[in-house]
């Protein structure tokens, strides 16, 4: 629907003032950025976006993100204009403790909001990640003439998101994969916290766009015939991503902060917000003024919107074979765990299969048990075994579900979020787990917002070998435990690698990291009669020597073959030993008490924790008196066998060390 | 010196058989780069860059950056041909334990080596932080007519370095500040490890440099008179940064390999090795073989180069008045503690500051201390408190000691880290603690390579407030201490601020992150005679209810007075605490058995462990039996006052946990 200058002036200016007011009454904010914005939001929201208030999850809606989340208040004006279930009062609330309307957007927390955004750059790659996750699910479902996926994803993007290298990734991996359905407006207000974007901040903006096979346009942000004529042209864009520079003022109308970086994140204070309530024409006394004209506006729009939703509902109903129709509810139900073990290959004791190898089968399995699995390496698929061999690839103007997203550990990260957001999909990504400090950002936000995305963190050890220190993680799996929610796992063989990624499809409510060897590992033989399934405690006992242990041996991965090597030879000299296969933390702290004190009886305080990592915070489960055989510095290149003598992790080492111990 | 085409061919062809050689021997390595740009390095090494083998730390020398850090045998092959002390035998022993010659080139280790380079991307930065540096010192010592630093920066990049987003912040920053002193090829030969780069890369290399006002040129990377002539025409161009594409085969040379990704990452064979030395022209059963042809040539430029050094010797010798060198003295030697603390601010007991706020202090004052103390913010510095007013600044052509980083944490990391493995600096870097994230990788390598860094990460808890959870760190300090070779401060209050600075500014073996609050904190009164100069100790009994305290109070940052307040409430109730402010483990973790167990007596097992972060390694110190009273899952948005309420960490709610844990 096209609205009157005056329609979009009004909604511009009622989005202004209820910005100033709610970044007033909180005293906290940033009131310049949805301020500048304004026009940019009611050509969006007032003409654009096609959504469903009533059905905030519906499928087939565009997508809006707000990469720039500090203009937290621009959305919820916004939503709350469109009628989505924001009151005023909630906006009234703003940045209070247990609000709707919290500092920045919340993913899961207001309705409406798409995305968990703050952290610059992320908001632009999930948007990216959303338009590759809206192309693939109509690549599975859309009949050419009568498409269900049809729709586009918006975001407003700012000089922050363009100065951080994520966005240069992002960027380029949309114009590489041709998304036509990206239409991104860029907020070019020249402000940044500092002062002018001129002190640090002098790209080109339309070249380095170009030369990523971007679609640019350029227009006055505050000029709404222009803003919508330039979305129309990108929209009908279909074969590249669309970048929209808008050449804003940041705190457009405050007669005294127009244009200034004091505008960004502050208050305007009471004085200048009724200076620029007056100067744009509004009443100076009325707080949180909604016109009723503007609500007017809006009832129009959710007419027409609720017209599309119900053509969509009669296409959609018609849409799929009944086939198709299964698969559909596949992509948008969760699978049954035990059925999914069946079909996901088991390993045969005693064989020696790096567990990088093994996750390469369940792979290959999970791609044809599950028709919404997507996902790729970081230009590692040959070393992370991450590429499902026979199904589509995304590459240059294709979308497929093997992703090969290039040198770009950021972008991955936060595209797989995006894909996350998007819904249907179980996406996952690749590395080396030494840079999943390239991806860190995305990786805590994808645990903040409760996001289902499973890392592939091969070479997990000083067990790299020759590569060296760069490549040899070493406080890894110290710093994935350490954020909340997030589930690391590392299996100790084969068997328990199928079982950590059947825990990793069953964890819908955060991200999963799997930490996987490089090197060969026995599938090994266990005492347990439900075998490697109890990985899904977290922790079980996987061998011992006899019912009275007197050293209980605790380690994961690669570390587990080497306790029980030498627990094997403890027993010969008459120690009788306990081994933990302790693959997950997380899982473990999931147990009741009865099953945590079984697997590590209070009483028994010779303990002994074996990793080849940092022991930091190990001590929650072994003890002020345990001995730890593990990694406090950086590693060395070398071969395999000659680091595991520099750092004591040979049988023999281990078995002198706990004699050692007990002798203490 | 020019070399005859003949000349440059037998350079080229002695790295390549170098480079085969070692990394089939070691059965482990990355032949395919070094033989796809021998003949980059034969014009560097033989012609271009000006340098002492025999004074690898000579200041005023070409720096020398491989990006592409797998590349390594082209490095050591080069260094080995100049004259630097790597024999044959080193690279006999390439990848093998406690070689020279390890995976990836690692600086202090190896002669030669300006940086540790192999995660990608990094080195692009360290190199543009060089150049930076380069221009810094320059602009404290060349006098016009008289220059001492003219030298230039080469690096060798790879498509790996492109795509990660860190390049292209820091050529845009590069480009912005104008630095012509940067000369990068680029290896564009189209492989990646999963294949052609065409798979994931399709940018316009020329124009996306060009949008960052970058020179550019083409070449044929085969060809050494196209080679040598783009160098020389981009050390012609002194205002902007200079890129030449050059355009290689993978693996050149060899018939069965050239232009495959299977020569990226593994040895050729032995029969590939042969059939390469055949086609190239060498002889098929020599290895490590080097003619004396080829020594010959890099003695003759050994004697052009020892002449040229000379004449810096010379000029150096004369440029400086006594003041200056007294001053280019003090950038090169290390600054005593003592008589810098006299000249950094006090602060008055009582006194209500946030320890980010006496951080700016201390910057100030440490500007006008220290001549060689340069940095600043991404983006941040009003919050921050970062930029020491009054003096020079970086930015658009220009270099200065406060620098504008833009929204580029990451770059900020590794350009910080060039400036450090320039010599001569301290440099700091600031951001938000929960963007640490973003910088994760380079302040990896400082601790890996043991470079002197400074980051002043502010707003480090929850008490950043409404900004919410994806500005507060929850799990930094833990992912932060887990990091080897990190010192991590986090200062009770403005007294401890200074001298965690000062331990920032002690600590030359590697970096330091300095955590720092937000909000305001009152300055402390001690009762230790040395007041806060205890800080360098780690930990150290701040205050106590008296000599037998039956409560070992652990806390750091803001939650030292929170201790207090509870403790002197508890004294109310009959309890008697000790509290430890406890501001840094890796300081107290070099403190001799006495002092730790006087800290923290052994019997004394009743411990509170307050922290405003995750507990996880607070075990270490505080044992099985503590109260911790800690963040374990993410804060929300709203005012302080609320978060501490909802969280538990105000004085009642401490105290009655107490009361609850001491009749446990």
């Amino acid at each position: 629907m096209e609205l009157t200058a005056a329609e979009y002036s009004l909604i511009a200016s009622t989005i202004r003032t209820l910005a100033m007011d709610a970044v007033q009454r909180a005293n906290s904010g940033h009131p310049g950025m949805p301020m500048g914005c304004a026009e940019i939001a009611a050509v969006l929201w007032g003409s654009i976006i096609n959504h469903d208030p009533a059905d905030p999850r519906w499928v087939n809606r565009d997508r809006f993100v707000l990469s720039a989340g500090h203009g937290s208040m621009l959305l919820y004006a916004a939503l709350h204009l469109a009628g989505y279930d924001i009151t005023l009062d909630d906006i009234r609330q703003f940045r209070q403790l247990d609000s709707k309307t919290p500092g920045h957007p919340e993913y899961r927390h207001t309705p409406g909001v798409e995305t968990t955004t703050g952290p610059l750059g992320q908001g632009f790659a999930n948007a990216v990640g959303m338009a590759l996750a809206a192309r693939l699910l109509a690549n599975e479902f859309n009949a050419a003439a009568d498409p269900i996926i049809d729709h586009r994803v918006y975001a407003l993007v700012s000089d922050g998101d363009l100065m951080e290298g994520i966005s240069a990734e992002a960027a380029s991996l949309a114009g590489h994969w041709g998304l036509g359905n990206i239409i991104f407006i860029y907020d070019d207000n020249g402000i940044s916290i500092e002062g002018s974007t001129a002190l640090a901040f002098s790209d080109d903006v339309r070249r380095r766009f170009e030369a990523c096979h971007w679609h640019v346009q350029s227009v006055d942000g505050h000029d709404c015939v222009q803003i919508a004529r330039a979305v129309r042209a990108a929209q009908a864009e279909t074969g590249r991503p669309s970048l929209i520079i808008a050449k804003t003022a940041i705190a457009k109308g405050s007669p005294g902060k127009e244009g200034s970086e004091d505008s960004h994140g502050a208050p305007l204070g009471a004085d200048e917000v009724k200076k620029t309530k007056i100067n744009i024409g509004c009443d100076p006394d009325a707080e949180f003024c909604v016109p009723q004209a503007a609500y007017d506006i809006f009832a129009r729009r959710r007419e027409e919107l609720a017209t599309a939703r119900r053509a969509w509902d009669e296409r959609f109903s018609r849409a799929l074979r009944p086939d198709e129709r299964a698969k559909w509810d596949a992509f948008f139900s969760r699978p049954n765990i035990d059925a999914l073990r069946a079909k996901l290959p088991a390993f045969k004791i005693g064989d020696s299969i790096a567990t990088r190898s093994a996750s390469g089968s369940v792979i290959e399995s999970l791609f044809a048990a599950l028709p919404n699995i997507v996902g790729g390496s970081a230009d590692l698929a040959p070393s992370n075994k991450s590429f499902a061999k026979g199904h589509s690839e995304t590459g240059r103007n294709a979308v497929g579900r093997n992703i090969h997203f290039g040198i770009r550990e950021h972008a991955m990260g936060a595209i797989q979020n995006g894909i996350a957001y998007y819904g249907g999909f179980i996406p996952y990504s690749a590395t080396f787990f030494v840079f999943m400090d390239y991806m860190r950002p995305p990786v805590r936000i994808a645990a903040l917002a409760g996001l289902q995305a499973v890392y592939v963190f091969t070479h997990d050890s000083l067990f790299v070998g020759e590569d060296g220190p760069t490549h040899q993680p070493v406080e890894h799996l110290a710093a994935a435990r350490a954020i909340p929610n997030l589930t690391t796992i590392r299996p100790a063989d084969a068997e328990e690698t199928r079982e950590a990624w059947l825990a990793a499809i069953a964890n819908t409510a955060g991200p999963t990291a799997l930490a996987l060897s490089r090197q060969n590992l026995p599938v090994l033989p266990r005492i347990t009669p439900t075998g490697a399934a109890d990985l899904h405690r977290g922790a079980y006992v996987i061998w011992e020597a006899g019912p009275d242990a007197s050293v209980l041996m605790l380690a994961s991965g690669s570390e587990v073959q080497l306790a029980i090597e030498a627990a094997e030879a403890l027993r010969e000299r008459s120690v009788s030993c306990r081994v933990i296969s302790f693959p997950s933390w997380e899982l473990f702290d999931r147990q009741d008490d009865a099953y945590r004190r079984a697997i590590i009886p209070t009483e028994q305080k010779n303990r002994v924790v074996i990793e080849a990592g940092r022991r930091m915070g190990w001590e929650r489960y072994a003890g002020d008196s345990a001995l730890y055989i593990t990694m406090e510095g950086f590693g060395v290149s070398a071969p395999q066998n000659d680091l595991a003598k520099r750092f004591g992790l040979t049988r023999d080492s281990v078995v002198e060390r706990v004699l050692g111990y007990l002798a203490r």
